[in-house]
């Protein structure tokens, strides 16, 4: 069988999908009789067409060239970005041709549509680039796991931040810094708040959500708490405890709720997920009845995505169309109704009575303390307590982070890092 | 689309694959439209027609009943072990239905006639249930790393073992004592040789070998080595060092040969597979262009071994059939060959000389040191000396400590460890 795709977007991923389409065509071709021609290459920087030349193929500046040219079979939106890209994959679903797309952000905020388009045109949208890079999430989850009833996921689905995490906990430096080395080692965009804020984790959450639980969720009703916060100070003083923070996705399945959320949080140092360091992703899948499993690889590079990207390209060819997803009426659970443990770092001066007057809010709020440590003593200055609780509820923790905040022993915003126990 | 199975073997994993169907058949239908039906269980043993009876099902003791309805599509194979299931497997085959099995042993021995009589009968063998139980490898492998070539494999493939080692290292027992505990808990067999020599690993790395190189080896000809040999004292000196102790099963491809080994590895503790406890199963593989990617989960019990079988029933279903791996004409490399870094530990009289004695030997094999620890001094009593080498070929360590364990002093056989740098 032969397919003939057009790549448009010729970016890392882009470029690098057209090397190994070249390099790997022929171990393709050995293992599923699939030849993948490359009916065209479009980006709208007219030096790309270098990456063209390299291999003869043909270059446009203009995508429609490629998105209705009937010699086409599948389009490989690279673009990235809402709009064109939903243009594109919305005309080259109605001109019959499958879709492959790397887009998290588009799919987060137009999957539905764009889902149901390709379903009434009974065109397949592949997506294995979107969540994890390298990893084949999408279809481990859809199809491996189709008999399973996903509980919970808990994911770190972005590199940038969990390099930065990372190296601010190895190399004990702050925020600023680590940045700024991320940015050196191409691990950060030169704007770097998408990931930095939670936003590019929330997009692969929102497909991760469509993907176990067939929910579209409001993206703008998804708690999202960045790392910009973190200081290295709540890094160790986390350790000392024998817990990471990472940058989590986190989904919970709670009967007719859906329990999402995105924010830093404290892992078990014993747990898998605490070990997965610099850019790599992972997903942590509470299952019935597979039960747990991790997935790690890498979550974005060139090379990696052209693995997803390619094997999109050859199970859209060699499989039947299906809808793996079932669609079910779930309700959003406000993260005020959320109940978790939680670290507390309040900033407060060190005179006697100070932790009686933190305690009794706390208790009034129902809130009850696991273990206070304070971390120096500097008789009237300021000094940080640090407070792990029982489970509690996001709605007191806040109105008692709130009256202990205005208490005039408390000298700087008391900052929380929610834990979950995996 | 309906399909009607018959499941032959009802031991655990047969039994919790009938309970998972009924449980998820809503589900299944609702992500994949398919309709499972089961139209019989098969088992020997009489008894176990109460499973049939609790769901109101065809029970037979006679596996041809199944096998020769016509009725049937897909024939479930869960009785394990060469004969009859090869016998079983070959003339469902031949009746023109698919097969689903979780037989390593079955597919490590005879996979290639097996496979190339499904190739012949336009059928399909679904084995995501003989490699890590609930992980789905074997199609992240086939389907989603496609478009890869895989480099090198280490896999932590059975959960006893794993268990033993784990047990081990964190309670700080000898090998008898967590041998017993695996028993108790059922993590072991009453006889737990095929676990604990690594012929049951050594059958799930013929498959991995299969799926990843195309290449069925001759299972005599790799190298296997168990746990049975380990001692408290070795993964106590192995941690000093920052090592885990892991039964690993390790595949290089290196040009025209292939590296295929199984034994106790030391694993660096800042590795993921280090930290993969208890009886879970881990796969990390290096792979171009897709990097390095780990999947962990359960690798055995029923619930979780049914989410695969499961899987593998919708997925021989909905998809067309295909077959995804490439023949390659690859040679196995003698063990002899292969050059890596060792911990050797020497049990050896506390005399002088001794260390000039050993190392005078190791250098005229060109074996070169890299650390040497002696962990007690008892004059002239029996202590050991530990060392790690620089890389060494294996032919070179072994003819050394022939050598060495000759010397006067050498007082006990030597114990090597080889050490994988992943």
């Amino acid at each position: 069988m032969i397919k003939r795709i057009g790549i448009i977007g010729l970016g890392k991923v882009g470029e690098a999908t057209v090397n190994s389409l070249r390099k790997y065509s022929s171990l393709i071709k050995k293992r599923t009789s699939l030849k993948i021609e490359i009916g065209g290459l479009c980006d709208k920087r007219k030096q790309k067409s270098r990456i063209a030349k390299k291999y003869g193929l043909f270059f446009t500046t203009n995508p429609f060239k490629l998105i209705n040219d009937p010699k086409i079979d599948i389009i490989v939106e690279l673009i990235g970005g809402i709009e064109p890209a939903r243009q594109f994959i919305e005309l080259a679903l109605k001109n019959k041709k499958d879709v492959v797309t790397a887009n998290k952000a588009l799919l987060a905020e137009f999957g539905n549509k764009i889902f149901s388009l390709a379903d009434r045109k009974k065109r397949v949208i592949g997506f294995e680039a979107s969540v994890c890079g390298a990893v084949p999430l999408i279809k481990s989850i859809s199809e491996g796991l189709v008999a399973c009833e996903i509980k919970n996921i808990f994911g770190i689905l972005n590199g940038t931040t969990n390099y930065i995490l990372s190296k601010m906990s190895k190399e004990r430096i702050d925020f600023s810094l680590a940045l700024k080395e991320a940015k050196k080692k191409g691990f950060a965009e030169k704007n770097p708040s998408l990931d930095i804020e939670g936003i590019d984790t929330l997009h692969k959450l929102c497909i991760l959500s469509y993907l176990c639980f067939g929910f579209w969720p409001n993206l703008k009703k998804i708690y999202t708490e960045g790392i910009s916060k973190i200081s290295l100070l709540d890094i160790i003083y986390a350790q000392e405890l024998n817990y990471s923070v990472k940058l989590l996705a986190i989904a919970k399945k709670e009967g007719k709720f859906l329990d999402l959320r995105i924010h830093p949080t404290l892992v078990s140092q014993e747990h898998p997920l605490s070990e997965v360091g610099g850019s790599y992703n992972a997903v942590f899948l509470d299952t019935l009845p597979a039960g747990k499993l991790l997935f790690y690889g890498k979550g974005a590079g060139g090379e990696p995505t052209s693995s997803a990207i390619i094997s999109d390209i050859v199970n859209l060819s060699t499989f039947e169309r299906k809808s793996f997803r079932e669609k079910e009426r779930v309700f959003l659970k406000n993260i005020n109704n959320v109940r978790l443990r939680y670290y507390i770092r309040f900033m407060a001066q060190d005179r006697p009575g100070v932790l009686s007057k933190i305690s009794k809010i706390l208790a009034s709020y129902n809130i009850s303390i696991a273990s206070v440590t304070q971390k120096e003593r500097k008789r009237g200055r300021i000094v940080p307590i640090i407070m792990l609780t029982h489970d509690a509820k996001e709605e007191s923790i806040r109105k008692a982070i709130f009256k202990i905040d205005r208490l005039d022993v408390i000298k700087k915003p008391s900052f929380i890092i929610r834990i979950e126990d995996l």
